[in-house]
This record gives structure tokens, sequence and C-alpha cells, in this order.
């Protein structure tokens, strides 16, 4: 009998997850979530992929990813909101699967994605310090001009090649298309960046926030951010921010009818995992 | 030389604390705010009041207190942002103090009030369940019908005797004025009371959100909550709700000139502590 794909909706806290993905001896989101299927679905083994594979620390409101299951196994779920269920009792509590369902067809959670959203947090204000949100707001202790980080911002829109803003890795392609980046000061006070690409490298959000940061503090001319991309090599001054402010919030796919032309396009420009 | 009071906006994440009341061997709100207040101070002794004294477990965005220093300790601070500052690096990350300045004449944070607002939180959807959450929001299995909640509320309202709803202390009374009571589901599936009184007695929000959530999920018909407070004695259907769902969000007080005659005429009708 053939494999089916289930495509799960997972949030989690990332605070005490060594990541997204397996590693020996460390706790990491795909290891437990892959533990509770087992379990769940009484498989000796299962392989999820996700749409982003975060970094330890990074959290995730709406994480896709897909997992292969035999046929007979989807068969047998008597509905998937109980399947839910099961699941949200074999995980740990900072870990939910949100949603469980058959994939459509030619759906690839990471391959088949047309653009990520990410948050990165900041609270800069003693007033507005809030201690129920410390695990995913990071305390700023200088005084952030939000306006001018969304000057900033727009130089970096477009495709480029963002190496300058990433950790190189051995043969994968450091060109991104940035399709939104902007800030705003929530009303409780809260300094918010909203990140949109169609896919990051290795520490590309936290190093972008790092220099728009910069700009907000006076730090970095408005300039400046542009002219470190176009330099395409590292830059010390750039911080790379820590990882608790930031959460993949969204992944967006196209219409089903178009996920398998999706996944193929994908594979092409950015190459074998 | 005489003291000078000061007014404290308090902000915490209840989760690690036994509550605010100090107690021995304990770590408490009040424990870990009067110790770094003696260290920025550098007093040998302080002691703070609050409007709320919350349960363990329980979280506050607007927690107020006062605490009276010495005039000379008072004149030495060079900025309340600065001491913001240095209060929060003396306190523990679950700990805020957001705002910290001279008190208006006659204030009493506890006997000034003039109303407390609570904040219940529940999620009844795996699909809207957000790790982050976990430690303010409590995850609850049965579907909860808002709207039946919310016709079942307005019988509370008023002044009452609500000896039905708390654990009663010795020589106090059980008489309080529930000004609001209103649940919503908000735009992330989040299912929220909203509770404003002059005041609280021990277990009174926890056992009301209890009684209404037996409501919500049709083991009570929308009358039972009215019926319970009627008849003035605990019942046991009545689960008290836990405590990390609760938020304490902010304490009114009267303009600046009518602070002392509110807090002599809290003192008159309550007792004295």
């Amino acid at each position: 009998m053939s494999d089916v794909r289930l495509r799960l909706d997972v949030a989690y806290d990332g605070s005490d997850f060594s990541g997204w993905a397996v590693q020996p001896e460390r706790r990491t989101v795909q290891g437990e979530l892959e533990t509770a299927l087992r379990r769940v679905f009484r498989l000796p083994a299962v392989s999820t992929t996700c749409a982003g594979r975060t970094d330890a620390g990074v959290h995730a409101r709406g994480q896709v990813c897909h997992v292969d299951v035999p046929a007979e196994t989807a068969e047998a779920v008597r509905s998937w909101e109980e399947l839910t269920g099961r699941l949200a009792r074999a995980l740990p509590t900072d870990l939910r699967v949100r949603r469980v369902a058959l994939a459509p067809p030619g759906f690839d959670a990471r391959f088949g994605a047309l653009w990520r959203r990410y948050a990165y947090r900041l609270c800069d204000e003693p007033a507005a310090a809030d201690p129920l949100r410390r695990h995913e707001v990071v305390a700023w202790r200088r005084p952030l001009d939000v306006s001018r980080m969304n000057d900033a911002a727009p130089g970096l829109l477009g495709e480029h090649d963002f190496a300058a803003y990433c950790r190189p890795r051995e043969g994968a392609t450091t060109v991104r298309t940035l399709q939104e980046l902007s800030w705003q000061r929530r009303p409780d006070r809260i300094v918010e960046a909203r990140i949109v690409a169609d896919a990051f490298c290795h520490n590309l959000v936290r190093a972008l926030v790092g220099a728009l940061i910069a700009v907000g503090e006076g730090r970095f001319d408005v300039g400046e951010p542009r002219r470190i991309l176009d330099a395409r090599t590292r830059d010390s001054r750039v911080l790379v921010v820590a990882p608790h402010g930031l959460t993949l919030e969204e992944v967006g796919y196209p219409a089903d009818a178009e996920l398998a032309d999706q996944s193929r396009r994908t594979r092409t420009v950015r190459g074998p995992l």
C-alpha cells in the first residue's frame, strides 16, 4: 500500500528547544513532534519536513510541515479533530499541532511554500514591559526610532544577494526576494517588525533586524543597511539579535492546483537540500 | 525627617511565585519586590502595600502598590526613569516595575482603589492553541458557548453577599459590588472574561468563572449561577478554576483630590485589615 501525505500546522515556544532540526542528545521540535507522531500512529519511524527550519530559541505560530504515512494509517483515523486531540495529549505543552489533515496532491511543506512571514518584537520602554511576554519580546535598553527604521527598510526590499546578512552554506545561493519589511509601534508600545520573503537563509532575519535596530538607535544612518547589502560581505557592526524575539508567524502556499508546479520551480532555483 | 509615599505600577508572571504576600521560605512577589527596593534604596527594611493580593500562579499587568521611604531617600532619586531602570536591573525578569513616582497626597494603593479589573483567559480550540501563551491561557477541552455565558453573567452584577463564591475569612464581609462581568471570543479565538468589582474576596473571580464555564459547557442552565449566589453557601459543583488563567489587568483610583476620602470610606466599610 502506498503512502499518503499529511499537512500539520504547528506552533511552539522555542525557549526550551535546540531549534527545529533533529540533533542527537538535544531536545528539538522535530524530535518531539516525530516522537508523538510515532506514538499516536504506532509507526516505527516517521520523517517530517517543515517550511522554516527555525534556530534554537526561535518560536513559531504558523509553522507548516508534512509527513508521509502508510495509507492504512491515514484510513484508520476516525476524524482529524480526534487525531488533533490525541496529538495534543502526546505532545509537550510547549509544542502544539493546531491542525492535521490530508495534504492536497503535490503538497510539499518546504518546496511548495511561496513565502514565509516572521515577526520580531522588542520592548524599549520600561513602562511597557510585560513579564508574561518576556519569552517572545526582547527587552531593549535604548529607545528605538521606529520611523527611522521604516525609512531604512525599503532599501532592502526586492531580489538581492543577501550574503552580507547570512551565514553562508556550501553550494547554496544567498539570493532571496524580500517582499515586506516594516516596523510598527503597537498600541501596547511593543516595537514589531513584519518580515516576508520567499525564503530566508540562515540568520537573515536576525541580521536584518540588527542592522535596522542600529538605525533606530542612531548608530547607523538610514542608508547604511543598504550599503552593507551591496558590499556583499558580512559586517561585524551588524548584530545578529537574540533568537527569542523571532517568531515564524505564517507560511503561504499557492492554490492547490499550482502546488506541484511551485515545488518544481523552487527545487530548480534553490538546488537540492 | 518624615517619610514620603511612592506609587509603583507593577507587572509579573505569577507562574513561579507563591502569590503576592510575603511568606517564609517562599518566593513571593512582595518578597522579591521588597528585596529589590531595599537594595536600590539602601534601606534596611521596606514595606509595600498592594491593591490586589493575588494568589499563587495569578499574574498581573496592572498591579499597584505603595511604599513609604524616608524623604531623603526620595530626594536622592535623580529621575524616576533612572530609578525605574535601576529597579529593572535589581528585579528578576518575571517581575517588572513599569513606573515609580511620588504618590499624590492621601494615596493608598489598597484602600484608595475604586475598582480592580481582572481578565480570565481560556482556549477551547486546538486550532487556536498558542504555546507562547500557555502560562496565561488555560487549555479547556470542552467547547464553550460564550453567548450562554454572557446570558448568565448579568444575574451576578451589582452589590451582593458573595459568600457562595468566596473562601470566607473571619470577621470580614463577603459583600462586594460586581460592576462588570462579560465574555468575548477574541479574534484569535481565545475566550476572555472581563471582570470588574470594587474589590474581590478570596477565590471570588475564579469561582465566578468556574460557574460560568459550567453554563458555557451546558452543565448549568443560565439561571444557575444566580441561584447559587442567592443560596449564600458554597456549592461543590462550582469549580474554582486554575490560577494561571487569571491576570490583574488594572486598578482604578479616584482623582487626586478625592483620594483621602476614598481611603476613609473603604476602611469604614470593609473594616481593619
